[in-house]
């Protein structure tokens, strides 16, 4: 596989580690944030403003496209790059997660998960061989395996069959990929024929079913592997714990990607336990709610206080939104429900999160990683190291 | 005033012009057509986009920046152009329209309207002397006398009220004016020095109501006029009528503007008839609710036709959108309901816009406007001639 797939390690910097992710469309530099184009979309920006922000990499939702405007059609029109007119790497979740969280109505079973659109109501099933179809034919440069994440907090035997079916569910869609791989079902599209799939660790915030599902997943064997369950309302810290416990058994030479994750500060203290991908809303949904990411910490630009402030939103960033405007127009903005508000909040905090992740790089690659990560912490939220 | 304000005429093409106008804020490419951009923004569109689309100038409405954030505070903040972060020139409307559409309570007297804001019932007022003074403030480089407006059909009596109402406005709105200018009202902060006012003519549907306007507003003497009270619902032979009328009354080396015009035929057929600016929703409006103009006429990105569509908007057009997307793909993010869609669509519309007024300036350049003009009507509405 290594024709189509390789991870090289440039740096490290304590258990940070900077590397290149090579992709059927392209490289993606690491530690990587993925920003969230749920529909194919990055919500409130366009695929040029995207791209000229400089992000390696967009996460799409397998849910959302299958339920609209479909897997089948995306195929057609040749795959998810081609449809929405990005030429660079994509990475798509397995749609485990929004059928938990979205569907009106489902019923688990090993089988799969049988649920309702949330738009019409239509009958659907998402199973791990299905997951890999719809994800063949979207296309992505990354497939996740099909997974049952549990919320928290949750029981321990709650957990466990969650983690247990998981890793049931990993084998056969493990199988199906190869299966798609090797020729054996032709009837599937593969849009992105050097597509590669991710495993993904689960067991809630409980350290021995953590241990199993790594050895589990570990056993199926998957190009690289995800931590997923966590960031769904747990402590910052038992997060932590949870991702140093299972990355330090995940393999040093293939990417480690921490699901759904997070603010900036975890961004940090997740690199700092050998952690190299990460997807999550917070930047584009938080701007679209008027926050926004500085240096110094988030601010609500709805603040009464901002209304004759011509300083910009961080006056230490170099977005084309801080370039261009003030905190007193943004707020404008917001308050007249201008959608101009989303996209340049947008554009901010996007430029937030992935100028973070290139100074984590440059941090590494001089391997001054711990000095960074402790002022930027300093800084960012005045009362919490990455220790 | 010729070191401000100046009007050249570069070439002529029947009745059509090619002129530049200087402007405090930079020179303007006539014909024009200038985006609107109510709040201090183009719905959907960053002021970086629309620097992009190369809009010469851009229109706000005084009525909704007295609303919010209010013109005192732009006058701090230290007028509408550092605001907005738009350094190219801005004209504002008076207040008039929306008074007379928005306001949920009004009464109009010789003095002028009492209304209640749209947005919390506040009570404030408008006068020919106030729109100058708000306007002063947020410091357009072209300012708008107070007008009244009627719609259609009006009848004589109705539309004759406004019309002398008007002519007794644009004499106390120029004596405002000028008395700013002057420096006699130094406690009304002029964000821009430099900034001019044009007359309006009105006179609804009526020749001789129109004649009597040109008379008496050329009497009170502006730097250069406006045609308004036209695009209210009238057949558009009619507006043709009144445009040609009034404009052939109107001083040849003033630049001449039809105030909320129109659909692209009607700027090729008003251009023909020697009008030299227009501002108007359609393209941005239009775009947010899925409608893109092409060479071959609008098209609704609704369409289920459009689902499996590769082709772009408009395969002739060379804007951002159309290089970059598909109609499949436009539409898939309309009926998603994002954001992008907006800005996808309003680039490419104000594109059409900006792109027409390119090829019309050419034309005139050329010699060959009748021909263009014909050309492109044949091809966009295929029903109809300039004549």
């Amino acid at each position: 596989m290594a024709d189509r797939f390789a991870f090289e390690i440039l740096a490290r910097s304590g258990r940070a580690r900077r590397g290149r992710l090579h992709l059927a469309h392209g490289d993606v530099e690491t530690p990587a944030f993925m920003p969230v184009g749920t529909r194919g979309a990055i919500k409130a920006l366009t695929i040029d403003a995207v791209e000229a922000l400089g992000a390696d990499i967009i996460l799409a939702n397998t849910y959302h496209l299958h339920v609209r405007p479909g897997d089948a059609r995306i195929a057609a029109l040749g795959g998810l790059h081609a449809f929405i007119g990005w030429s660079r790497p994509i990475l798509t979740d397995s749609g485990g997660y929004q059928v938990f969280s979205l569907a009106a109505r489902r019923r688990v079973s090993d089988a799969g998960v049988v649920f309702q659109s949330h738009l019409d109501g239509r009958p659907l099933e998402l199973s791990p061989e299905s997951a890999v179809d719809i994800q063949a034919r979207i296309g992505a440069d990354i497939a996740m395996m099909f997974d049952e994440c549990v919320g928290w907090p949750a029981t321990h035997d709650q957990a466990e069959a969650a983690m247990t079916r998981t890793l049931r569910w990993a084998r056969r869609g493990r199988d199906r990929f190869l299966a798609l791989q090797a020729g054996d079902e032709p009837s599937i599209v593969r849009s992105t024929p050097g597509q590669v799939q991710f495993g993904i660790v689960q067991g809630g915030t409980f350290p021995d079913l953590r241990d199993r599902s790594v050895d589990g997943t570990l056993a199926v064997g998957f190009d690289a592997y995800a931590i997923g369950g966590l960031s769904v309302g747990e402590p910052s810290d038992l997060m932590y714990e949870m991702v140093e416990r299972v990355a330090g058994q995940l393999p040093d030479d293939r990417p480690r990607y921490v699901m759904g994750t997070g603010t900036p500060d975890d961004l940090v203290a997740c690199v700092a336990r050998g952690v190299d991908l990460f997807d999550c809303v917070l930047p584009t949904r938080n701007a679209r709610n008027g926050q926004l990411f500085t240096r110094e910490g988030p601010i609500s630009i709805k603040n009464a206080r901002y209304a004759d402030d011509l300083t910009p939103p961080d006056p230490a960033c170099g977005c084309a939104t801080c370039r261009r405007h003030s905190r007193a127009y943004l707020r404008h903005l917001f308050m007249s429900g201008e959608m101009s508000a989303a996209a340049l909040n947008t554009a901010h905090n996007l430029h937030f999160y992935l100028d973070t992740m290139r100074s984590i790089r440059k941090a590494i690659e001089f391997g001054t990683f711990e000095s960074f990560a402790n002022a930027f912490l300093e800084t960012y939220s005045r009362h919490r190291s990455i220790s």
